[in-house]
């Protein structure tokens, strides 16, 4: 690249200039910590202290059982999902906040599949999200007979989805190698042979523009805890486009996706609305610090955030190519920013280790088996003269053999 | 009853012999505040405040991604689930933390009635808790032909168990009357013709003992948010008999269920353990706030809660009666306490506004449509004094018919 910067000093004035940069002192980061995956776990709101102890102390504290209705807890999973829905290109109505992305991917695959009746395949591709090929496994499993999991590397997949196809399940941003899809493309062509597009949304919500009703998706799930900053396994999220909400069925049917869980009646009766992606009681605490989280990144301008993450990732590419040249590594991510996502994936051989000394240093990247070094940008923490620390460290690493070390062996990770 | 008190002395001295009654001070209550709606929504821990704010502060805020090592956030639901265990009559090793009660409950049902072959029946009973109901009616819908589920009332229900019926699902303590099942003698008839048989403990663990074990139970969900304190819409748990782990396999097989889910491979194998109930990423504030609520319940003596949870019951009842006669109360719990978990529950024409009008004076019970008063004892921190104080403050309304006004009309409330 031809604007490499040349000294630390260069990246200083660009974080000098970031029109995002006062976002970084809305979150909690140690001072000295460069905390490159918030792609995996994102970084804790300031404001999410006081609102746990709020939620915790005055809310179920205080307030006991009557917060249901004076902290009006009855409707979080709408007021949080309603609040996500921008971020994602979906409207009011159309996202609630419940249970995991797997839980809910669960609910959407299974609804699908019985809106497409005679139709016997699911299409996903292999190196899926695992979560997501499992959900799937579970639910061939559990369907013998009637569905099957199909996959086929991208390049190929397009030939998968047919006729047979009743629903078509990819993740829009890859977690390895950070690679889009373009979904506007593989959604028709689900439609043109009357599939249904769900997409997972995990690693791209909040980290790049997402514009469901745009591309036309019918499904979508995701993850609360990444670039939303939600927290340790914060809840997920579904989304179900309103022409489908009518006719969507889902069979994890608990009290709180009811039309009116609380005349208690024996017949399950689904809520008129996207209330009926719900099963069962609403975590509280954890989507209520879920909210403040995306509330933080729903306030920001996602041009300026897909613009600064991308420049991230250009610097990131071409800084390791100068400093670390002949040192083994490759890129496992695109070049081309715009088919990436917020994230740089590199290979080494020695990628766990190298990951393991980094750490050491207080640069947090990951590692992804079998030789996958993740590097995650999060334009509204991540700063660019953090891409400068951590490619010298890289390289000193490398120069220096730092990483081989018996105590850098040991250890694992959670996306 | 003959040992009914005369005065508010006589209470006074029991709350003073009480051995439980040091559990008080470890619950933040409201000074004024009679709460008897712990059986809907728990009180919170006094330890649950600081434990949050570690959880937030300290393990998300500073710890970020390397809290899932070195706060052992992996071992969360094992461990919570382990300290669950004693309490419901499990051994170690059969219970894990995750996701809702209903969400639970669908994934023991659907790998139940894969477990039993070529038998068309899910047997219940109308008017369990409406979840559970819906869960199974969710299942149902889902294999048409397959499954479906039959009800019949308690005095009738063994008619239904036969050797068509996969499964049996039964709520141990009626959440409306407190009823309890005989846990043995039900499953002993499942067992009888082949069935499976699965509990859901939602009103009972914590408040009545438990013995799962011993009565030979294949499995059983329970929550998290009533007796044990784990906070609202708290995670639930479940339970699977050691004998059935191998061949145990649920469909929401997501990746925390994988026997190796960091290695991220494509195919899922189900762990070898419990571990294998698990689906999505743990909810980990919610799941450590728990496990605060869990420690303090399994920390008391079960046969100490169980006699003053019948005492306080007796009292009550006796005490209705006495200064409430001809108000138009009934009881609608078992009037023996051997049949009835920590609750009594009444019925009024005007349950609703009097229910009320004893929220309005800071005395909390709750109402179930169409005509129910509950009121749950907690014995951790339910005072003696506090029944005598609210029969009389439920005298006292009747007598002024201070329910009978427009502002008692217009609440709803969650179990």
């Amino acid at each position: 690249m031809s604007d490499t910067p040349l000294s630390r000093d260069d990246l200083v004035d660009l974080d000098q200039d970031d029109p995002l940069a006062h976002y970084r002192d809305q979150f909690e980061l140690e001072e000295g910590l460069i905390y490159l995956d918030g792609n995996s776990l994102g970084a804790l709101p300031k404001a999410a202290k006081t609102r746990v102890a709020e939620l915790v102390e005055r809310e179920w504290g205080q307030g006991l059982i009557r917060s249901w209705n004076t902290h009006d807890w009855i409707s979080l999973p709408e007021r949080v999902g309603d609040k996500i829905a921008p971020i994602i290109g979906a409207a009011p109505g159309e996202v609630v906040v419940a249970d995991s992305t797997s839980v809910n991917l669960f609910k959407l695959a299974a609804a699908a599949v019985r809106m497409r009746p005679g139709r016997h395949k699911i299409v996903s591709e292999p190196g899926n999200f695992p979560t997501d090929l499992y959900i799937l496994q579970g639910l061939e499993a559990f369907l013998p007979g009637e569905i099957r999991l199909e996959t086929a590397p991208r390049e190929r997949l397009e030939t998968l989805i047919d006729e047979d196809t009743a629903l078509v399940v990819l993740t829009h941003v890859h977690y390895k190698s950070g690679e889009l899809f373009d979904m506007a493309a593989i959604t028709a062509k689900a439609h043109e042979v009357g599939a249904l597009m769900l997409w997972d949304l995990s690693h791209s919500a909040g980290a790049v523009p997402v514009d469901l009703n745009g591309v036309d998706a019918d499904f979508a799930v995701g993850c609360g805890y990444k670039y939303l900053n939600g927290g340790p396994g914060a809840p997920g999220y579904l989304f179900v486009a309103k022409r489908h909400q009518a006719a969507f069925r889902q069979p994890l049917s608990g009290w709180f996706g009811h039309a009116e869980p609380f005349a208690m009646r024996d017949d399950y009766q689904p809520a008129p609305t996207i209330k009926r992606g719900l099963c069962g009681t609403t975590g509280v605490l954890a989507t209520g610090v879920l909210e403040v989280g995306v509330e933080l990144m729903a306030s920001a301008d996602m041009a300026l955030i897909r613009a600064k993450s991308q420049r991230l990732g250009e610097l990131f590419i071409s800084l390791v190519e100068r400093h670390c040249a002949g040192q083994g590594f490759a890129l496992a991510s695109p070049r081309d920013a715009d088919r990436r996502g917020s994230q740089v994936s590199l290979t080494h051989e020695q990628g766990f280790a190298i990951i393991q000394a980094l750490i050491a240093r207080h640069i947090i990247g990951d590692f992804r088996a079998p030789n996958i070094l993740r590097f995650g940008f999060t334009p509204l923490y991540t700063r660019y003269v953090d891409i400068w620390d951590t490619v010298q460290a890289l390289a000193n690493i490398m120069a220096t053999r730092e990483w081989d070390q018996p105590e850098f062996k040991t250890i694992t990770a959670v996306t």
